[in-house]
Order: C-alpha cells, then sequence, then structure tokens
C-alpha cells in the first residue's frame, strides 16, 4: 500500500520549492528535470498545489513558482489527505463486489486510513526536512541553468489545456 | 490510496469462503465466478492464502478449498500485512529519487502505515460479517452448480506451473 504518484510528486516539489534560496523561483520545467518525471504530469500536481495554496505561481517572463506557505506550516497529513483521490482503502466497484451494501470491510478500512492520516498529521513538512542541508547538491539549487527563459511551466498551450482540468 | 487488488481479491475470498456453510468445500473456479475475477489472479490468491494457513486446500476428485481458521480468529490487519506487497508508503525509485539518502518521508510513511495496520488489527473477520446472513444469497452459495467436477482450482497445468512461485 502506497501512497499515488501524484501525492508522491508534490511532496517532492514541496521538498524542492522549500529547499530554494528565500525569494527563489523556479518552474514547473525545473522540478521536472531535477526528478525526471513527466512535465505534463507535473503541470497538474503543481496545479493543484497552487489551488491548494502551498505554493505561489506567477505567469509571465521573470515569473516563476514558489513555496507559499513556510516548511512548519505545512502540515504533511493534511498535503496526502488532500492530493489522494481515495481514501476509502478499497475500490468494491472494481470488479464490483456484490457484499457492498452490507459488507463492513469498507467502515473498516476508513477508520484505518483515518489513523493513518491522524499519524502523518503528526509531521510537518519542516521535519521531513531536517537533512535540509544535504539536499541543494542532491536538487542542483544552484545551477538553474535556462531558467532565466523559463516561466511557470503553466503557460504553454498543452500545459493551460491540461491545468484547466484543476481550476 | 488503496489496499492492492491482491489484498482486496484475498479478503473477498475469506468472506466467501467463511460464508459457506459447514463443512462446504469450493474451489478457485468458483470464487472467481462469484467475484468476476480472473481465475489465474485467484490461484495466485489462493496459493498465498493457504501458504499462510488461512485456508484448506484439498487436491483431487471431492478435494476443493475451506477457510481454515474461526473468523474470530483471522485478524484483519495481519492479513493486509502479509497480503500487500509494500508497506512503505512510497516508492522512492520509481522514478529514483536522489533525496532518499537524506529524506525524512518515507520514514514518516513508515510510521502512518504502522498506525493503519494498527487500527486494522482491531478487526477480525467476523467483524467485517456482522451482516452474514445477508451474504449468502448474493453469493449464490446454495447454488454450487458444476462443483461437482470441480477440484480446488490449483490442479490444471496453468494452475500449478503460476501455483509453483508461491510455495
Amino acid at each position: 500500500m502506497r501512497i499515488t504518484t501524484f501525492t508522491d510528486f508534490s511532496l517532492r516539489t514541496l521538498i524542492y520549492l522549500a529547499s530554494l534560496p528565500p525569494d527563489q523561483m523556479s518552474s514547473v520545467q525545473q522540478v521536472s528535470r531535477v526528478y525526471n518525471v513527466s512535465q505534463n504530469h507535473m503541470v497538474k500536481v503543481v496545479g493543484k498545489l497552487k489551488k491548494l495554496g502551498y505554493i505561489h505561481a506567477q505567469r509571465g517572463k521573470g515569473g516563476g513558482i514558489s513555496i507559499a506557505q513556510a516548511p512548519e506550516d505545512i502540515n504533511i497529513g493534511r498535503v496526502i489527505a488532500q492530493m489522494e483521490n481515495h481514501m476509502d482503502g478499497v475500490d468494491c466497484n472494481a470488479p464490483a463486489c456484490q457484499l457492498a451494501p452490507c459488507c463492513e470491510l469498507r467502515k473498516a478500512l476508513m477508520v484505518g486510513m483515518q489513523a493513518f492520516i491522524a499519524a502523518m498529521e503528526n509531521y510537518t513538512l519542516a521535519d521531513i526536512m531536517t537533512n535540509k542541508e544535504q539536499f541543494s547538491p542532491l536538487l542542483f539549487i544552484n545551477q538553474p541553468e535556462g531558467l532565466d527563459q523559463e516561466m511557470t511551466g503553466l503557460e504553454d498551450n498543452q500545459n493551460v489545456a491540461t491545468n484547466k482540468n484543476l481550476d
């Protein structure tokens, strides 16, 4: 049992942005490159993080994305609960289970999922970045090659089209 | 975040077998048919449940599969922990994350997963079958069509080949 890659990439994005020097902006392209993740996928991640208020996104030349809250204020349990599509533990419809109307498994799994989220709510972004000083060289943070020609990464036609679903 | 279909089907199988009248055996074919699940997939599920001691499987004519423990003794948290391939919460290698050596997210997720399992350990198979009397008509338990010509479902060449990996 694992968090989805969507949630995983959202946490990686927050870690990356929180690792940047103050006031340094990044872009979807850069985060995608750092983690070797599809840019289309990352556009959706960043779109949702922006919508939820975790990141700022400034369009246009000189724009970019940046962390919008102090790492101490970003609760990991809450981020996971917001980013996961499903916190019901099981899909009784794939394939459809005829016991669904009377089975208590789903209710039990909901209790288990709540226990998971409650445990994760004990952590902030700062807590999972206690080794922050080791992150910068691993993330190539001081080598922003090509950043001057990048925008937020939410602007090209393909990305805007994809991102519309998130607004 | 959800349990895998492998774990889901294993719980469905235990529910089905525990719903049968005492001493009535079933087969992999029948469980597959009841839940509309691929028989090859179900052979693997049943193979692992047998290995873990949750079900009996008797080969040959007149054989079949049956529940091996009282529902009150089958702990749902333990079944989930045993059936899930991964209880680490995140795959730092897909795609490979360069922060893995120093990031604390994985450790935090392990704590969350332990909280999930601990919550699920409060449930037995009997607890999720409190409406057991409603199950039989939904599972067609009294219509064992073709059961007389069925074995455990672990015997044909294809299934034996698949099941070798589970022993």
